[in-house]
């Protein structure tokens, strides 16, 4: 089945990864059948996050390295075309955000329900290589992994989705509850965002750190309780904690959560000291080999909680938009159309002030 | 009221350390009155541990410092001689074993079920400086403290169910299960111990570390499924891993629990790799500030998971021991009498193989 | 010491429950002394709550029976008199919501982390018969049972939180959380703040039933989403129950959790049928032995989930107010000076419209 | 492709049920495909179950209705004939133990770790109506729901491997562990395995109820600790559940964990009362809408934990049994030919001594 054959001057204007530095727009192949579980999307919106820009720059991350041209792209929104046999839950014209890994559902790790460690997943993630992403106009995702966006959460929310859910499973996984106190390291839009989702999860009071002081300004504008900023010159992990500690709560007992969203190891450092006896310290940030005190968490029960993906997410993200409780707006700062697309990644890459999401439309 | 002044001869020996490689045998003042809530016991066996090793050698451990002449002794087992007014499941004559640090019961951690993180155990401690541990004759103990034996657990595996506890807690914060499958670094006492816990908690199959061999033959001859020998000359963590993988396993997916016992850097990173997707990592060896591979732990949800001393785990240590499911015998590889205790300690300085657990009687 | 010997005119006008439908305002004598770990209070605001209308009406509730006369009351408010030598969160003018239970702190169950199940915490919880409650001017309370209320919350809010409290531990025991779609059996006092503490908690939708609909036009007012009216003249609880399921959501799965705060048998029977299969129903009210349709329960995994009065929920309760995440202002629709308590009783026991919280008050 | 085209004399005799009371022997057709994910299998032995009994003499069972003819069976062991293209775990000769029922692995329940709560895999659990069972010689299976037999185990245990898959499931849903009292109503074969399997989880001591003398003498023999015998005609639950608290432990607190098999609503009663306060009573045998003392059981927070079915419990029961910690032989009383398959059927309603699992043989 074409479905697209009847479309005039059919576009599917693709960003393309060569290899490492080497990014291209480009038509890109469609698909040309659409399995009974599946559904044919149009892109909206879909955001640039620091894994892309990873791969541009490095030409891999983690394990995944760019050999062939491939597209980027994985926080996407879109609308659907058409749906596959089987799919009763979305029809042509429904918007949707696009979950973009998608597990086996049928290994240990899935069957346990913890599909976010599917060792298929990995192998087909849309938008880590060697498989295409939603850079394109036109592709075919699972429909089970599209999720309908209500009435009144736009596409460009939608294109945020993906991002909040990555933090509404780092809240989840560390056990972010009401009444706790809360520190975020890292001021970026992953620690902006787990902030902002604590405090929608019910946290008593919201502390975030950095070490650019414009980040923490908006922070407090955007409604975070407290803020520090650290100083690379002149730092001292456990003074810092001390600190932190006075500032979050009278008893200066420390925090029962902190999500750590850095990967730096001095940060790590401080986050450990920072988190109360008992405690849980989620590491969101991914920075390699640190030295750390990990006998001072153990002996103190602080536990490091490991926050992998994405686990049936989705589904409260678009919740905590639509009710209110999480306005992610003020985090979307610029926008370009995909004729635009490399020069969205020269902004992002030139660490300009004020950047949070970047947007890249269709 | 003086308990003991009816006893002809009344000798209070203690083995006291004064400062770093101070250590000595000398007559030791009795507490003068018991409170309705103490009872006053008899020492019968107690046994040495590394943090005994350390202060000894080093005059501190962790914030621990000698600063006064004090006792020594966390793993005592006694026999009851009186008790406080207030006191009913204890009477003398009573055989027990007696948890060294008191918890105030009172505050937040002690309240929500976590004793062990208790910030006024650690002042008194029985056996950290500056409370005055069990190696002596008499000495006083809140009788909630200590647990009753039953017929036939002896006085000497009493005095194992302080460790053995220690190794329950542990096994319960990584929640060892019926069909796990366990990897345990490091045969020392507490390692070897942990892999007969392990066991006794039902897990699948059990494999152990060592850089030592004959640590490795003895595990084995106490019944722990799989050893593997660490050549410290010729060390690749990622390979060992995958090597302990296709040992647990057909699938080599890895441990679902590992418990790392020795502190050592390498053996946390292989502890780490060696544990499935989604497992979890015990810290129970402590040594300071490892460099770890924390992403890999993070991207996998390996949770590393910090064991601080005994909540209320004296009861099923000693039903362990009662029922049959763990032999400590064969832990008990030396007994020296009080008069010797110096020799004991030198005995494990020395490192020589095949020693175990040595206790102290009197 | 006496600390009043010095206060011209001495009054300690009591509430005394000489035995059933038998109330009396009296002269109470006065604890003569403070041991270290106590506070003497001076009586603000007091809820009155179903079981004190149970004891004055019957004479006894569930194994609580009145044999002599003692003082009733135990939702309190208070201001600090004066304080034992060993308390340090306290001072004298410091203003308390008192939490009526004190448990022993020592047994297996305290020791858990679950002192509201400890024996001995009945024998000794104010208000209960036979150890005297809180409608007195003056009375002595262990201290660190005694929470400080912050300067935005008032004496007269101070007086709900033993009432939120149980609310509070409910919505813990059945793990209400971020999204959680809720039904809450019964608009009385408890259920109203059962509902709103759901929403505090993070529920995404809240449903209400009651067989009155005043009570559930109070509840459409303080912002409970969505109310039923039990007709029950008319009543099919698996009828009924469809009705939830589709009100609730789309999917009409059902609610995750329900809260039961009737006791009576159909409205149990419907709070199991209401409820998505894998959810959790919240046993609050009490009301005997019903006929209920387990295996439907089982089947599905929907567990009964038992809340017993309070454990450390004090402070997150105080918390709520505090923050504004939940006002409780509105639920206090009478007060009462103490000479008017018994016009007060026999307000409650009219079951007029309109009445949510009556408080005395000194 | 047909895959038994070759077989001489093929003859596929299955035990059809018609309706109420009508069970007849007869040839059935065979599934003409293969899909990739499936297996071929030839039955090897089957056990017969209380369901099975329910639907021959009443024609259906809870919601499952006897529409038209179909076979009968869910407790199967078989050997692969043949296996799909993408099935890789299995291959013909392997002997395997099958998992009747059948989710859809995508809905809300399967993605979240609960598959036996899938609403699909009622409609597509073998041997319920309409589905056909495993009472035939040949038949299509979903290769993942069949589980490879160790050599230790031989395929007349590996038919009982469901009914022993149920048990583990309920001993985890209650969380069974190590050192725990467990009392178990009901010692018919789901009552006595419950309590061996309580046992291989680690129990301390379990106790186990029944009004048939015979069946604790067996249990008894097959090493259950305590057994107490129910007098129907002088039964008085609160009574027979001190008896069982005291005999459990000397502080006669009451079971950790109970497990209710039975249905009975007394039993249910004495499952309630003999469980210590904080504890759990897991709901395993079904028998309608019991009257039950529901706030006693919530006020000691006594939860009541549903129980259904199997999710994931294949791998632990075969474990079980493989690794010597729970001896299914001595449950397997009697086995029939396929052609005695009614004989079979009329033995276990005639309520004979001694009669624990029958299995059906090829």
């Amino acid at each position: 089945m074409n479905y697209l054959k009847n479309i005039d001057n059919f576009d599917n204007i693709a960003l393309v990864l060569y290899q490492k530095d080497d990014l291209r727009l480009e038509q890109w192949p469609l698909e040309d059948s659409l399995k009974s579980n599946e559904c044919l999307l149009q892109a909206h919106s879909c955001g640039i996050c620091g894994t892309d820009l990873t791969l541009w720059k490095k030409g891999f991350v983690a394990d995944f390295v760019v050999k062939n041209p491939y597209v980027l792209g994985h926080e996407p929104s879109a609308v659907v075309i058409a749906v596959g046999n089987d799919v009763t839950h979305l029809k042509p014209g429904d918007r949707v955000a696009v979950e973009p890994a998608i597990p086996c559902l049928e290994c240990e790790f899935c069957r346990s329900g913890r599909y976010n460690l599917c060792p298929i997943s990995n192998q087909q993630s849309h938008g880590l290589p060697p498989a295409d992403g939603c850079l394109r106009r036109y592709y075919v995702h699972r429909a089970d992994f599209c999720y309908k966006l209500p009435e009144n959460v736009s596409l460009e929310e939608g294109a945020i989705v993906e991002a909040l859910a990555v933090v509404v499973h780092a809240c989840r996984r560390v056990n972010v509850g009401i009444g706790h106190n809360v520190v975020v390291c890292g001021a970026g839009p992953v620690g902006i965002m787990s902030a902002l989702c604590a405090k929608a999860f019910g946290a008593n009071k919201v502390l975030i750190t950095d070490i650019d002081k414009s980040r923490l300004d908006l922070a407090k504008e955007l409604g975070i309780d407290e803020v520090i900023h650290i100083d690379i010159n002149n730092f001292n992990d456990k003074q810092v904690a001390q600190t932190i500690k006075e500032q979050m709560s009278s008893d200066a007992l420390g925090a029962d959560v902190t999500i750590e969203c850095t990967g730096v190891e001095s940060s790590v450092c401080l986050a450990i000291y920072a988190t109360k006896s008992g405690g849980k310290v989620g590491i969101v940030g991914l920075g390699g080999n640190p030295r750390i005190p990990l006998s001072c968490a153990a002996m103190r029960e602080v536990d490091l909680i490991g926050v992998c993906r994405i686990k049936d997410d989705y589904q409260l993200a678009i919740k905590l938009i639509s009710s209110g409780k999480l306005n992610v707006k003020p985090l979307i700062t610029h926008k370009f159309r995909i004729e635009e697309a490399i020069d969205a990644f020269n902004l992002l890459k030139s660490g300009q002030q004020g950047v949070l999401k970047v947007l890249i439309q269709y």
